[in-house]
Formats: C-alpha cells, structure tokens, sequence
C-alpha cells in the first residue's frame, strides 16, 4: 500500500510537469486577452488530480517505474510511443473549461482564492474561454501520436464524456428547484457531472495505448472514485473548520444546497429547510451549523455518506486488479484513498 | 452554369434531409429542458447553407447525381461507404453552438424570428445548450464509419476550426472598441469567425472520402465563400430595404457596428460616427439612412465591397476545378454566385 506522503509526493510531482505542458500547449497567443483569460483558472492553482491519475494509469499500464520515462514519447504495449501528456493536458482543459461555464451558471465570485473568470474579465470573454478550451481540448487529443483508430476510440470517449457533463450539470440545476430528490438520482447527477471526467482520464491511456482489456476496468475505477470524490465535498462542507476550508463551514446548509446528506436526511423525515434558519452565509454562527449537524449525525445521514464513499473507494481499488502489479498501480490506489481521506 | 433556381431547390432538397436527420441524430432525451434548448435555434429556422455545401461537395467528389444516393451510405473513393449526412448534422451543430454563444455575448434578443435562447430559456441553459451541441458535433464527426485515419484527419480540422471561431469572435468584440480596424483586419477576422466553417463544410467530405487532392482546394473555396458572404451580410444592411430585412436598414450604421464599408469609408477620410446622428433604430428616418448611404457611395465604400466580395467568389469558384465536371460542382458554383446575389 502507497503512503499517503508518497501519494501526495507522486500528485506534486506531476502537477508540476503537468503545469509545464500546460505552458507549452497553451501560449498566450493572439488573441491576447482571450488566450490570457482560457489560461487564467490553470493559472490560478488546481492539483491537476485528473491528469496525475492518466498518467498513473499509463505507467501502470507500461510497467514502467513512476517518472522513469518521458510522457512526451511513452511506450505503448507494442513498443510505439505516444505523446501521453498531450491527453493529459486535454483532461485538465476539459476541467477548466466545466469550471469557468459552471462559475457563470452558478453566479460564483471566486474559485481557487481568485476572481472567476466572468469576474476578473467579463460574461463574453468567460464564455469563449471555455469554448476555447474545449475545442483545444480534442485538438491535444487527437495529436497525441496514437494509431488513429485509438485516436478515434479516446476521442469519441472524451466528446461523450463532454456531453455527459453538460446533462450532469442540467440535472444539478434542475435539482435545486425540485422538491424530492432522491439520494440515488443524487448519484446518478453526479456520475455525470463530476464522475465521468475522471472514469475519462483513467481509461483514455489504455485507449490510447491499445491495452483493451484495461479500458473497461479503469474507467469503472474513475467512476467509483469520482463519485466519492464528490460525497467526500459534500462531507467536508460539514465537518471540516471554517479556516481549513476557506469558506464558511455549512454554507451548503445555509444556501440548502442539495447534497447526499441532507437528500438523506429528508428521506430520514428530517425539516432540511429548518435546519439552518439564517439565510445568510456571513450571518451565521458556528453554533448554529454545529447543532444542524448534530441533526444529520442523529438521523445518521452523515454516516450514510461517508460509508456510500468508503464502498465506493473500496470497489473502485478493486477494479485496479487488472493493472500489472507495481508501484503506478499502487499509487492509483493511493488516490483513491487520499480523495476521501483529504480535509480539504 | 446553374441557374439561380436549380440552385434555390438544391438548398431546399438538402435542408429537408438534413432537418430529418437533425431529428434523428439529436432526439429531445433526458434532461429534457437540456435538448429542448440545444433543438430551439435549429428547429426555428435556418438555410442549412454548411451542411448543403458538405451534400454536395461529397456528391460532386463521388461523381453521383444530385440526390441519387443514400446520405447515410455514400460511397468512398474506394468504394467502401460512409454516413456523411451525420458530418453535415456535425457542422450544423457547431454553427448553432456559436449562435447561442454569440447571441448571449452580443445581448441579441431575436433570432430567425424567435427569442435568442438565452431569452427563451435563460443564461445557464443557453451556455449548457450550446456547450451540448459542441460536444455532440465531435460525436458525430467521430461516427461516420470513415476510415480511422480520415476521421482523424477531419474531426482535427473540426476542432481547428472550432478554436479559430473563438478567435474570430474575441477579435470582433475587440474591434468594437478599437478606433482604427484596417479592411484588412477585418477581412481576417472575418476569416476566422465566419468563413472557416465554411471551409471546414466544404473540404470535411475530401477528407473522409480520401480525396487528397481535393482537400486544399475545398478548404479555400469554402473561406473565400464564408468572405464573401459576410461582405454580402455588411451590404444587405445598407441596401435592402427593411421591409425585406425583417429589421431597420443601416442598424449597423446606428449601432456604429465595424463593416467592410464603413471601415473602407474611414480610410477614406469619412467621418463614420457622424454619418447617422441618430443613436436609436426605433428612431432613425429613412432619409437619414439614404443619406449616409450616398456618403458611402461616394466614397467608393460600397462600390469596393462589392468588388471584393465579387472577386472572392470568382476566386472560390475557380478553386472548383480541381472536382469532376459534374452537376453538384455547378451547384456548388451556384450557390457561391447566390451567396452574393441574394437580397435577404
């Protein structure tokens, strides 16, 4: 089993040459202001989990040691090399992208400590940022050097991904304004939303590198986690310090945003609407939130969470047995764990 | 040559299969509101001038009568068949992907008639609307059974292309409050947010047919086309009468909005802000119009555009001959001299 400070070392690792590729890929050309403003978010921060996690997969996949080898010419199972990082910086675009739409559709003002796009620029040049990192996106990942067939194959999966996110998203806002959500159409929401992406960056290296009979596995391994990924937020909104968050704990109760504990909790019997009365985020009081998540402790939705994200991780490491049995594939592992073992 | 007619119907023909198809390949599925929205714009109307164009240069590179063949099995150099109807659906995605986009960033209420979609619907369903059909456009570039490496190939020059329009939108919103835009930079601005699509719609067949040779010369006669077009839109504002526009003639005047025409004018010392004092075009008078456009006259700026849009498309047409001399190459041709010669 991976150490957590070796996961953490492996994620830095890669999130550096990850920002490398990203620099390289993505110049700020002309038009200025648009390529300053699609690169802006990229800019900002982000631990590049996504990409890290494609290129863990290919490692594991090659057998080959962790950053033994240069993922601009990576071998794939026949001994050709690709360009795996290309892909790589694809799955990272694709993200900045949902991130940067998602901001204006959710009238957010920050993300990753900085303006959002459609603050720090404006509505117009947001908009064609994302769609510029979206059209830039299946340029990288049709330039990867990959037989065109597998070209095709992990491409194709990237645009359904892609179209998967924008029903995830559809359903999410739909949600807010439905009364009766139930915790497994939860579920389903956030496969498409938050899942896909990374079931997408575990799988496309075995696409892309040929290694078919690990397609399969690696994106149900993406999906389980991504999954997780997503109840382990909803969790840490409830249980973790204001400071360590950056923002107020309980603004998801406050704002009655629908998440897998409160979407429990109300199928437990319990007043989600009376939970938290202030209606205010900078209003307030930590007593408040504290006796709202003495509730969902009582009516064991919290509980519930955490176990539905525990399953999940369990099931998602399981399907990494189809990996060869070395260090990548134990980082993968590592992943899985960290996401749900995070504080923040 | 074909006559304005032949042509008219030809454009007619394909857009009601392409509609039939639009139908199929893009069905309202959950979530409803999602593809309600991604249909809107589409179903309200349009000419399907790309997709006729990627019909028939499929048509006159088989070397098959106008219609005489499946869409849906159309025969390969090789003789191996392919759906180009779903590359035609392909395109007319993009084209209603940037619509929804543009019309958000230009705050355009109407559109072919109806609401813009971010009036119909709202904000967040319009991006997601737009951002659904992008990533379905590369779904469907990626399914027409093409040979992987002609798949590829085309759905490389999609996203290209897909990026280029970004660029061509950034550098118009930037026009607008730039005081000094030569024709030139608007010719290429131009370029890149209008005419590549129709590249792309024209040379996309040559691609997956594997045509080769035909590819280049596709790709131009589409770009001078797309020019052309756009200088034809800049003119109709000036010329047809408003009756037949479905709007005001010389909005773009009282909007100030850059044109080949008025930046033609400028280079030749005419005060274009002060061609119409009126900044309303609920209350600019017909003379008032007449009156800046015998200015412009004067100035030689319509008469220059006109020449340059003409040129344009005789350029395009002679880049037509590298086709088989056959009944869809003259459509094409047609539909280039129709692109300038219509009123509305």
């Amino acid at each position: 089993m991976a150490r957590q400070e070796d996961v953490e070392a492996a994620i830095v690792a890669r999130r550096e040459q990850v920002n490398d590729a990203i620099e390289r890929e993505l110049p700020v050309d002309e038009p200025e202001e648009l390529y300053e403003a699609s690169r802006y978010l990229m800019d900002a921060g982000g631990k590049r989990l996504r990409p890290t996690m494609l290129l863990l997969a290919a490692e594991s996949l090659a057998d080959v040691a962790p950053q033994s080898t240069d993922y601009r010419s990576f071998p794939t199972v026949e001994g050709d090399e690709i360009d795996v990082m290309r892909a790589a910086v694809g799955i990272e675009t694709i993200q900045s992208f949902t991130l940067i739409h998602d901001d204006i559709m959710d009238d957010d003002d920050l993300r990753r400590g900085v303006p959002a796009v459609h603050r720090e620029y404006d509505l117009s040049t947001a908009i064609l940022a994302g769609d510029t990192l979206f059209s830039k996106a299946f340029e990288y990942m049709l330039d990867t050097g990959a037989k065109a067939e597998r070209s095709v194959a992990a491409t194709k999966r990237l645009a359904q991904t892609c179209t998967e996110i924008c029903e995830g998203q559809s359903f999410d806002i739909d949600f807010e304004s439905r009364a009766e959500v139930t915790t497994d159409e939860y579920l389903d929401m956030v496969e498409l939303k938050t899942a896909v992406l990374y079931a997408a960056s575990a799988s496309i290296p075995a696409q892309l590198m040929g290694a078919e009979d690990a397609v399969e596995p690696l994106y149900g391994y993406g999906l389980d986690v991504g999954r997780a990924f997503q109840i382990q937020d909803d969790l840490l909104d409830l249980t973790t310090p204001s400071e360590k968050l950056g923002k107020q704990r309980g603004s998801d109760l406050v704002e009655e945003k629908q998440t897998i504990v409160t979407l429990h909790a109300r199928q437990q019997g319990v007043d989600i609407e009376g939970l938290v009365e202030t209606d205010s985020v900078e209003a307030v009081t930590e007593s408040e939130i504290d006796d709202a998540v003495a509730e969902l402790e009582a009516a064991g939705s919290i509980e519930f969470a955490r176990e539905t994200a525990h399953d999940l991780i369990a099931s998602g490491k399981d399907r990494l047995e189809v990996l060869p049995d070395n260090e990548p594939r134990q980082l993968l592992a590592g992943i899985a764990d960290y996401l749900v073992e995070r504080e923040y």
